[in-house]
């Protein structure tokens, strides 16, 4: 964990919901889409497969936790997981709720459009429920 | 394993490279980027979390290792994992290789453009180092 910075621009477009057990686990600032992003809190991490074996098992197990929250809690058509990281090159696991016929259905989030911003109350009650389903 | 029929969509849109342990492996016929598609051959299975745990730790190894594999012999810029299912449900997991200055660089490559064919040489060649790779 030792040296870990967020990366600037994770930092300014998601906010943190919890700290799992290898991942900071944070909401987009994007309300088109309930968007979670996990972080491995390792210094130095671009790909998946420079994670140590055991973190690797864990940010699976993690990424499927939240994947089956999320859709349990919005009831998504789908849930759309990606790791990325062409523009922000620290890695980081997405996690959507997707439905038919949302801003881009059935193409990706990923570069589309600009994000909108939440409504207080619907960020907070999304992620008062996230927390629930994944302390419990 | 029983009952696993392959989607036509994935059957017409990509060719098996090797079966693993829990996988089929497929090459996209889309010469625009080297990209993989693992699919578990299993039935019914929409989202990684509906695997059994063991499939899931499975996925995630047999998933790490190719896009390791992908990377050494493309030398890519960037590895893009994901699984998104919009369009297909049956669970696939895209592994691409990605170039600064590819044809849709740094965005997403899924619902871009159109396919272009590989040449046979071409397809070839990625498919026996990847075969190689992925045998030692």
């Amino acid at each position: 964990m030792s040296g870990f910075v967020l990366d600037p621009r994770l930092q300014n477009d998601s906010v943190s919901i919890m700290v799992t057990g290898l991942c900071d686990l944070r909401l987009s600032k994007d309300a088109r889409w309930p968007w979670l992003i996990l972080v491995p809190r390792r210094a130095g991490i671009t790909e998946i497969f420079e994670l140590t074996p055991l973190d690797q098992v864990l940010l699976a197990f993690e990424t499927e936790l939240v994947a089956k929250a999320l859709k349990e809690i919005t009831g998504a058509t789908k849930i759309n997981v990606g790791a990325l990281g062409n523009i922000v090159r620290q890695l980081h696991v997405h996690v959507i709720a997707r439905f038919e016929g949302d801003a881009n259905w059935p193409g990706p989030v990923w570069g589309f459009g600009r994000a909108e911003p939440y409504e207080d109350a619907k960020r907070d009650e999304l992620t008062a429920k996230l927390r629930e389903a994944l302390s419990s």
